[in-house]
């Protein structure tokens, strides 16, 4: 494994990148940072890790961030960092805050002209994902979204099965996202992750489906290679005083004519982080769920069913190539994660992002899914999806 | 076990019946006659066992019937069977047509004095089953409906465990049935099975919702104790020229704030029989599938998963009086339709049917439920669902 | 499913079968009646239920027998069913008692010329198998015994891929048999199946490993088709006072050279009818499981791991026989059970037993087995199977 | 999580570690590193990374090694590191060579001063290990073993539930690892894995039993908390020419009474690295699979099983602080592999290794048991385990 991403002259420089949230008490800051370390191909050189000056320098000095480097917020990180010389600059920003600073965070970074890895969702509303997708486009850096399951071997193989036809003309989708954890009313307990999640200043207009359900819906259209046209969703809120919805489904109907359905909810007791998907064609189904993620099932008709694994030699070169150990040695979320850092190395280094790293698209798609959800939730319709405008009020 | 059902003076008479279709080529039939066998309650006396007098008489002289009471059609079984000795005569019917037959041969037998058990759906439309209501409610005997699933030693757990407040407040359900078997166009090809459920005139309007849609729903209305008030839900034929519906989702509205979703196809390859149903209320959840059916899972918030088990000493009396054998024989589908086939015997026995054996009632149910989808589905809108008027065209 | 076994003129004849054991408080006489009935070619129409005449009638007026055929004691049976004519006459004898008494039944009703189907272990200890084997090859009638695992479709399925070599040359095998209900002394609290279980005299020298050991070391000679050659074994009671052991295991050697651990338990706490079995060549490997009957896993080397499963379209066409319904409809112990009776009603009918039905040989060698396995637990040392002579003490 | 391993004035300095082994082609030691990275608490600073020394320096380059720390020999890397001012050389050193290295490299790192952290098995053989043992006595390093699996969370718990009595008295253990890559000859094809673990000069005069059978006597005496005594052993190479076994089992007795059964495999296609443990008391059983490590089940008698799972809030202190996410997000091999470094990191911050951290003692009870195991086999008898002296030939 040593020899990866090596030059004639030996390996690659580490990417240089920094840090915009994710100090103390947050949660995906340090996943995105352990992603970085098992990827192996990044130097964590400055943040802006809080809102709050004196936790993001606290937090700097825990992450052994320079003094110099551990800025109070992102405008400063990015004109400080700008004044460095090149060599020695951030190449690239991680931006891991609430979902209502992603979109200042990533334009502004991206306007400087550096590369952005920004946590999903891409922003907080479709209206500013599309304003996003503009400066994506009109920048040099590249963009990419974190939609972490899209990093599992098996999902890559799951991807990679469908394209090569082996479920023939898909039909029917089946996506569901159930947790556990919003099951009582935690926010009001003073749990962080709860309170923002919760709170449509901090989040956006949706709760569940915007936090877990554009996941699904990615995962969906990703894995079955064929857009959604339209939905009827049903979004709710739960637990009383509840701001934004805790649970919601939504039927899907398919560019190609497929049928799907998706759930996603945080009110589910005994449910983890219950991400599974089933695909069906006219001639196999598959199936995957997130928490046995190097297992792929793939269903041939009137066939035994059969148990792909990572690791497995007979997986494509994709999967193969993010599995870092042998077959039935588990490898789980974090080396995920980190298979998108891989590719984002990739494409700082290259100046291209593979297809196998979501974008800026993705992004629209998502919160556009989430414009015709809440459209059609309050309405009691079916909408369609609209990726160029947003109709809420 | 040997002591079950005994009188003062011994074991009580076997219930003596007949039974309309179920001769060759049958597959229904065939189950309801090895459920009778494992109840080991029951007499098979008569039969109208196919509409085609030949085949009926072959089909009576295989089952060992009397020739003098293998009767070429069911108006003649009644008929004769009303000549006999009561001692003699039969004391049940059961019908196992095609579902076009469900309402002619239960309401005559019913009016004629007799019990009934059909097999689902009750009727051809909610029409019929209105009819049939009527009917139940004019006759002496008992009318009960083989929701096979209902069986179970795990579901009548899972009830209980909703009824005594176990999950809280039911917030949640997901029931979904996935099939693979008409994934291609098998009715072109003279599967007698495909044949008749793919049509209208001897199904009804529905195909998948009918076959195995109202299964989920009354799964769903069962274990969770709470109704469903309205839906929204999509039917397709994903085969061309099929010409009833053989996939569908519906999101669900219950009566008591509850939202959920079902699911049925029948064009999922690798899917067997996947009756699979969830429940999660606002103290736990809990999960059962068909094809495990002697697991339960009950998972409360904040606290291990439990994994309850058939035969298990902690069952309540209903779940534990189903099992036949000890914790780790496995006990199936012909079990599950014996403990239906159980009830029946004791129904007949005492007059009353139990509240655990399916009736009339959960036939309207159904009915309706598979009126409200056709018409939520063709005019693409949330639709109540009514048991007293059908409001198809 | 309704033309099975039909002659020219009709359905064959049922069995005429008389029952001894199986009386008030006995567990595995219903089950072997529960099997005739679900196989339905059987017809009980005597029986001797109990060593004790008034629970002998009292059983027997409880199963509907008539009171002139429920008799005292199996000699009365045997001779006053000698004296009906021979179209009334019981043609089989099922039996069903405690161990001790299943040489003197057997030989009695062979040597009368009456067929036998016994419940394991053939004997009491190996002289008697040695014994009972003479008897069987000088009678006229077929010996059955229920090893009824056997029975399952997916291990007839197991035995047909060895055999076609899909496996290649067997390697490696281990059979477990774990149970939990020995863990406490309930013996000694009244438990009637753990008291005889439990008392050498009734169930002869060994404990854990006669009751399942013999049903695991069938199942793997049977499966891997070799012949466990020698073995060391190492057995013990693990409950103060317990009079045969509890729990135990043996390292196997077979005589193609595979090497094999059988484990049984009875004081495993959470395990309820634990057989498993794992057949691994140089091809591939096989994975099966009583409590999950329904699947066979077939593993190749450098291959996706392979579901198969019963009413498959790809199994062979015994394992298709034994199913009674399609794919997905979980069948159990009751119906493996049945399919041992399906196979005995098949030998009553043509004088031939199938290779599929466990008969004096399996007797023998699982007493054989026993043995050798107390033999070595004593001496501590590897010890062979012979099935000619007994050199315990 | 970003609070953790602090001081009053920041964060701990990282350990400076250097590796011996690891280079081109190796499996290990890249396994090694990626747990240093998720660590996040070690700085690799020096490595002889291959006895080939061009090899050696092509490895650090690919590493990022100043090309001056990256040594020739192992003797190289201790005689210039100690001529290093103590705040810049390594504190410790990592052994990742073939086993017949670990005692030379182990020996010297500590006689140096240095901590040392060392891949299993302790040595080659047990004298070997009795060597180590008295030189880890003399140095004033810790000496800290990867027997990775006791890294993961659940086992953590497992011990834990064992040792607070939840199991009651342990009476019976089983563990097995199964692995199918050397079901074909593939030593003689040119696979490096394969050609060391095959040869007695690098790996000992184990195989199978060395390379894993170790990890799994490891794991089965720390979870149960008691230790072998003796134990019966058959090894077998089932592939023709191969040198040392590649399949085995052995019975085993335990100080307290409890029996259990061993059984290791590089010969059973299908499994992948199929590590799993059982143990039973006469209280409760509980199960753990390396291949699905997130999950522990508690059985206790008469109730239903438990699935505790890795992140659940009811767990205990030590396998909670090894979880990094919460629920449902699976962290693996790799993890579990981290967490055995942090807890090295600990040890050399603080001079005193966590009971927690395997030691010395379990490499000489891992030798002692491989000593025992490989006499029993060949002298077919009952053999006791000696941690003092080596019987072998």
């Amino acid at each position: 494994m040593i020899e990866t991403h090596e030059t004639q002259q030996g390996p690659q420089p580490l990417v240089r990148i920094g840090m915009v949230g994710g100090g103390e008490g947050a949660f995906i800051g340090e996943v995105h940072r352990l992603a970085m370390r098992i990827s192996g191909r990044f130097a964590l050189v400055c943040g802006a890790l809080s809102s709050d000056p004196d936790r993001a320098r606290r937090s700097g000095r825990m992450l052994r961030l320079p003094e110099a480097r551990s800025y109070p917020s992102y405008e400063a990180m990015i004109e400080r960092e700008l004044a460095l010389p090149p060599e020695e600059r951030m190449e690239a920003v991680a931006v891991v805050t609430p979902n209502h600073m992603h979109l200042p965070v990533s334009k502004a970074a991206l306007e400087a002209g550096f590369h952005v890895i920004s946590d999903k969702p891409a922003t907080r509303t479709l209206d500013e994902a599309i304003e996003l997708r503009a400066a994506v486009g009109a920048a040099p850096g590249v963009y990419a979204l974190t939609h972490t399951y899209l990093g599992y071997p098996m999902v890559a193989e799951a991807i990679d099965r469908v394209a090569r036809g082996e479920l023939g003309e898909v039909r029917r989708i089946v996506v569901q996202y159930p947790q556990e954890w919003l099951t009582d009313p935690v926010e009001g307990e003073g749990q962080k992750q709860a309170s923002w999640r919760t709170d449509p200043a901090l989040s956006g207009p949706s709760g569940c489906f915007g936090d877990i359900g554009t996941h699904a819906f990615n995962l969906a259209e990703t894995i079955a290679g064929v857009r959604v046209s339209e939905l009827c969703a049903d979004l709710t809120a739960h637990v009383e005083g509840r701001r934004l919805e805790d649970d919601g489904a939504a039927l899907l109907r398919f560019e190609n004519g497929a049928r799907g359905v998706l759930l996603a909810s945080q009110v589910s007791p005994g449910e983890e982080n219950g991400l599974r998907i089933e695909v069906f064609g006219d001639k196999a189904g598959l199936r995957w769920a997130q928490e046995e993620p190097n297992t792929l099932w793939l269903m041939p008709t009137a066939a035994p069913h059969q148990r792909l694994r990572a690791g497995g030699g007979y997986l494509s070169e994709l999967a193969s190539a993010r599995c870092r150990t042998p077959m039935g040695h588990p490898e789980g979320y974090l080396e995920a994660f980190a298979n998108l850092y891989d590719l984002f190395a990739d494409a700082v280094r290259t100046g291209t992002r593979s297809s196998a790293l979501p974008g800026i698209e993705d992004g629209v798609r998502g919160m556009a899914f989430l414009d015709a959800s809440l459209r059609s939730s309050r309405r009691e319709s079916w909408t369609k999806i609209d990726t160029e405008q947003s109709y809420l009020d």
